[in-house]
């Protein structure tokens, strides 16, 4: 019998902050803190308050702070050894940190008990059930994990489930049970959940889980399907080595096909926004890969898949992407069919039919394109310019009179690349120079300084990635260099593709497609006026 | 009851290939088959040669080679509705990919057969049955991917069981249950595979799944608990959409942990080796957070887990991380990967030991050119003259004065480069210059022009791979780069890295490697006969 609720439980400001390159300030934790509460999960543990002094800062700014949605949890040890729970620091500084709800994690495993923090089997029961009753005269919700859980109870089933027992004569509302080394298998958590369940029936059972088998979030679904209405990971996953159980995924494979709520129904669709907010926020990038909310999650590329997905959606897409947010791509590329390509032209032109002359023209020259080694489903933008130059339908908004870069070692001045440019733009000349560090940074500075000056708009614009491809490879240094760039003027991103045997010619082209990209959405906004 | 052996089934070429961003050339295929072969997987499905005429390509290359373990698979369908197979040109051009294996897919969700390839149920089944008795009859070994399998099975019972039995009526080697939307969850994989197993008896049965749900490991670990002996999946899970079954994390899950056979025991080692070479070829980043083999696998930060790990590595490490061939890494105080550098100083000087100045020199050396973003995973040349430069054991075989680089547009001459250099080698000077197409071809042909005078050895030498990867690419054009060259003499085969903010420089780097790598291996052998 399934349940038809789960609270789900984010650690990304506490477990994810333990990821490698994660280093969270006190203003983005606070934006996260937001994005997750509007998205409505349950709880949000944000921070250690006794392990890390900028953790009590961000407590002391969320005093004033209402919550619409979740509940805020500060994480701390039981206490320690043989003193009592009001006696030790790091307790006390998780009671200032003055959160409704508390987790207490606790050893369940006895060799640990024994052998790291090194006490005896008892006075660890001890300290679980005399932290937790503290916590609970303080007026706390409190959530129990348990440290290990699954391998102590592999190892001592019964000390395991004591230290349980010793958590719930604490007066735990919630027993989480962790694999915090992340090695089980789904079959043995489901097996573990259900007997924990079955001998603590009334208590709240949760599940915490991590990747080191890549089944974290099969481990969190067979948890739930033994019992647990708890569910605690990281919104997109990261956390300490392989990461924790990514909840961006759990929310929708519970939500969508088990019926259970997890969040609010009306904020399914912001499921794949909140993924990308709290990526940029934490400075990383968000796997394409991603389940339910990548980039490429509902990205077609093989033409027969393209073809069955036009047939029937639920050939190669388990839901409808717009059910959390996201879209449905179909790749152009060699093995992509006409329809794609069709289907883009008409949002430039809706006139034209698949027979024309007009969509035979465009498909031999992106045939021939892609037979130069273009690629064009990472680079949408420059797609519409070859439509659009292809259909009459586009002129360019500056010349090139020429360029000249200048690279030499030992390098003379400090950077080591010079660019001098001459661009025309209405007949009239601009010529002007920069630096950089090696001749495409110096090529980029350089172009956009001679456009500012007719289009200030540009000023705005910078390029958030530049990636480089060698096609053939095995032809070496001349063989040909794919260069794809992706520009942002803070409001939208757009990316371009260039290729040549020349890396500054390829980088060229893609910077161009770039600028003349923008130029033309400027453009279409100001008509759009007339229209 | 476990079995004590699964065949894996790698599809890293063909449902790999279907991944957005994600091309390769007829060399990357070679290459991925060699690293694939050499981990000793059982299968390598490279391509389907109906839809592909680069993959044609492939398979005519592939002709002459032998490989050690596994056995070369082509893709293809069941013949089209209403024909014979021997009438199919795409059954004919897989058949003339002349591999010891074909995997036919066939449908067996009743839906599609009506809906999507618009045929009867009973046609459908001929199709399945017809196409695998005739490769059977070339002497194929045939295995049957049931497309949709789930789907159908849930939708159809009766259908998609009668498809399978088609395919064995056909004479199906093995019969392969796919998830192909890849939105399965574990229980129902397990319990559906099961049933299967108990009609099938004596049938092999496999498991193919996808990411969607975010549980394509644990599917096919549960589909193996119900006795599945054949797993498909590709090396680093990259395929269409979210990706399929990540063979990286499946074999160490199911060897290390089950104790079940998928590559010889002694290859497991390179497990993260492996990865690491097909993600540089595939010319993608391998996530860090890759169970088993990324970087961070086994990266510990908070100062507790450091701790624990100290006192009990089994706190927070599921295997020892060098039974895949990866490190532990403590991110605080890096002291990681000793022993194997260790190993490689001895091949340079056997008098060197673990606690000595030198090697501790050298472990300071290294780490600090990986945080300027080195990686010498793919580039042993340049990690052997690190060492050697850190131990005095080299000396520069030339000197360079000066370089300088010009290039501009429009181009006056014909290649859009030039470079003028000047070399000094034993206190003599030799200038000269050569065009290229791109700064980085002209360096290279007038770097080994003006050397050759000195080393006409170098004249043999040429560049065969050249490849550039953006490092912190959101810096954009002033982000690090890091060029990964690979050279030959006709005889060996060697690779060099450089890495600089200015590709240029980094270029520059390599290359110096690649010709003081030749000329030392030159004098070596010269020195050889006088010892």
């Amino acid at each position: 019998m399934m349940q038809q609720k789960v609270d789900i439980f984010d650690s990304t400001l506490r477990d994810g902050a333990q990821a490698e390159g994660i280093s969270f300030s006190v203003e983005d934790k606070l934006k996260i803190v937001k994005a997750l509460d509007n998205l409505g999960v349950a709880y949000i543990e944000a921070g250690n308050p006794g392990s890390n002094p900028k953790d009590i800062e961000f407590f002391n700014r969320m005093q004033g702070v209402t919550l619409k949605n979740a509940k805020l949890v500060a994480f701390g040890s039981t206490r320690r050894r043989d003193i009592s729970a009001k006696d030790d620091k790091n307790v006390m500084s998780l009671l200032s940190a003055n959160t409704p709800v508390v987790a207490i994690f606790g050893k369940s495993w006895d060799f640990h008990v024994t052998n790291v923090i090194k006490t005896t089997l008892e006075e660890n029961l001890r300290m679980i059930s005399e932290t937790i009753a503290f916590m609970k005269e303080k007026g706390k919700e409190v959530i129990f994990d348990a440290e290990h859980f699954f391998d102590g109870y592999k190892s001592n089933r019964e000390y395991a489930m004591k230290a349980l027992s010793a958590a719930v004569e604490g007066g735990a509302d919630c027993l989480v049970l962790c694999d915090t080394n992340g090695g089980c298998f789904p079959s043995e958590v489901y097996e573990i959940v259900k007997t924990v369940k079955e001998a603590f029936g009334d208590v709240q059972i949760g599940i915490h889980t991590h990747n080191d088998g890549g089944m974290a979030v099969a481990n969190s679904i067979m948890a739930v399907e033994a019992g647990a209405t708890h569910v605690q990971g990281t919104y997109i996953g990261f956390g300490e080595r392989c990461g924790n159980a990514n909840l961006s995924t759990i929310i929708p494979n519970l939500q969508l096909k088990k019926n259970i709520m997890c969040i609010p129904q009306e904020q399914l669709v912001n499921l794949t926004f909140t993924a990308r907010k709290i990526a940029e926020i934490a400075n990383i990038t968000l796997s394409e890969r991603e389940p339910y909310v990548g980039n490429s999650a509902f990205a077609h590329k093989g033409g027969m898949h393209i073809d069955g997905v036009c047939k029937a959606s639920s050939s190669f897409e388990h839901i409808d992407p717009s059910l959390v947010g996201n879209k449905r791509r179909f790749l152009i590329s060699e093995v992509a069919g006409r329809n794609t390509i069709l289907d883009k032209i008409r949002e430039i032109n809706p006139c034209i039919s698949k027979g024309s002359r007009e969509a035979e023209e465009i498909v031999n020259r992106l045939k021939e394109l892609e037979h130069q080694g273009y690629q064009f489903e990472g680079a949408e933008s420059t797609f519409e310019l070859v439509i659009r130059k292809q259909l009459g339908k586009y002129k360019p908004f500056f010349e090139l009179e020429t360029f000249k870069l200048m690279t030499e070692q030992p390098s003379q001045t400090g950077p080591s690349a010079s660019a001098l440019i001459k661009v025309k733009v209405d007949g009239r000349s601009e010529i002007t120079a920069a630096e950089g560090n090696g001749p495409v940074h110096a090529l980029d500075r350089a172009l956009r300084k001679a456009l500012e000056v007719f289009y200030p708009e540009l000023s705005h614009v910078h390029l958030t990635d530049f990636k480089v491809r060698v096609i053939d490879s095995n032809k070496t240094t001349a063989a040909k260099v794919r260069v794809l760039i992706e520009s942002t003027d803070g409001e939208s991103v757009w990316t371009t593709v260039g290729v040549s045997t020349d890396i500054i010619e390829a980088s060229w082209i893609a910077l161009v497609d770039s600028i003349e990209y923008k130029l033309l959405k400027e453009l279409e906004k100001k008509i759009k006026v007339y229209l």
